[in-house]
């Protein structure tokens, strides 16, 4: 008997966001894996923390945390061969992931060599967007608007003509792109229905108009919403949907 | 002192997905409010029916139940009233949400008329569009797709610019326009990486591969997921994906 693969989405940051069902996984498997940067704190180890049984193996999937780039698949593969070994011993693994496992997830990449040949459950998590229009006190979308979530990396004609084509916008993965996507937005005459979330769930949460963002770079866990369905954003209905109190 | 009032996401179904937090805010509020259809069973209230307390005060609002038609706003002025009455009285009032209640939900016509005058609290859930991608054992989206969010009811030609303009694609509210957006996608030439994902979660839960749904039409709670970046669907990842067990 082999042991079984939990990809588990954890939510965007606050544990008290997990889900009854990936808490009782945490609490039960022998084996989590979890990426980490080569420096710093596993984020998606840090929300399980809570949670985690001393006596659990933990094998950290080393990743280098650069926004620009995807990582090199062979980090996926020497992760994968290692997990693949607790599993052939029959020891569950529970793969933790920020977020959702499968909303622009690393966890794909060791789906994609392990679900072929363990038993392997996906367990979905509450996605960063999703949070974010909560902690902002606004909706996501709407009726029938059109969504689209674009990464910030994509040229200004692609996320301009994704804004064009949506009546709701996320943009993800800002870093160094803020300013310029900023700016863009700006010109699209769209800065009064645009907010800025960024750690939201967290105690460091900051949420507020666009406008009034001071820097001209975001961190990793950040985003833009646009909606331009209703109007321009309320900061005072924003201000009771705080991290957990 | 006023009540609190919370918007709880509930996730897609299964008790077991909601968050840590929703539980523990569920069975702490002396009164919940959820949308019932006029005929039948409330599916917010059946998600967190394990976890409610005999003695709490439910606020049925009856919502008529039609995939085409946005409900008239006088139900949500009526129900914000009556909320707002337990509210004035100090007792605070959990509305349960299906998915996540930002995301295309009726609570933001509760939110909107509410959160203006009362502390309020919008607790995100998990929602059906990851919900559906686990089902199916794929991404949802991934490095640095386009995600686009696509109500059915929307034009053939607004639907098809969306799809233009994705690498990753949820198509939601489909119902009677099932049959036409199946049409549209095999036009396309995308019918080999098009899902079909039905009440994802419960027991009830159908996945497969687009070209093999029988039916011309589909229930509220489906949806068809596009992926164009990796290779097309493999049934044979998702048949582990299942409910709870």
């Amino acid at each position: 008997m082999t042991g079984k693969l939990y990809g588990l989405g954890l939510g965007p940051g606050d544990p008290e966001l997990i889900t009854l069902k990936a808490h009782r996984i945490i609490r039960s498997v022998p084996v989590i894996a979890y990426p980490a940067p080569d420096t710093g704190e596993s984020f998606a180890r840090r929300i399980a923390a809570p949670y985690l049984i001393p006596e659990q193996i933990e094998v950290p999937i080393l990743v280098p945390m650069r926004v620009e780039r995807f990582p090199a698949q062979e980090i996926y593969t020497k992760a994968a061969d290692e997990i693949g070994a607790h599993l052939d011993a029959g020891r569950d693994v529970a793969v933790l992931c920020e977020g959702d496992p499968f909303f622009y997830g690393s966890f794909m990449y060791l789906f994609e060599r392990l679900a072929h040949h363990y038993p392997t459950e996906v367990v979905p998590g509450v996605s960063s967007i999703m949070a974010s229009a909560s902690a902002l006190g606004r909706p996501l979308a709407a009726r029938n608007d059109v969504l689209s979530v674009l990464p910030g990396p994509l040229s200004d004609d692609r996320i301009k003509a994704g804004i064009d084509a949506a009546g709701a916008v996320a943009i993800i993965k800002l870093g160094r792109h803020f300013a310029r996507i900023r700016a863009l937005i700006d010109t699209m005459g769209l800065t009064t229905h645009a907010a800025y979330a960024e750690r939201v769930s967290l105690a460091e949460q900051r949420v507020m108009p666009l406008a009034d963002v001071a820097e001209d770079a975001a961190p990793y866990f950040s985003m833009i919403l646009i909606y331009k369905g209703g109007e321009a954003w309320h900061p005072a209905l924003a201000t009771s949907n705080g991290p957990t109190s």
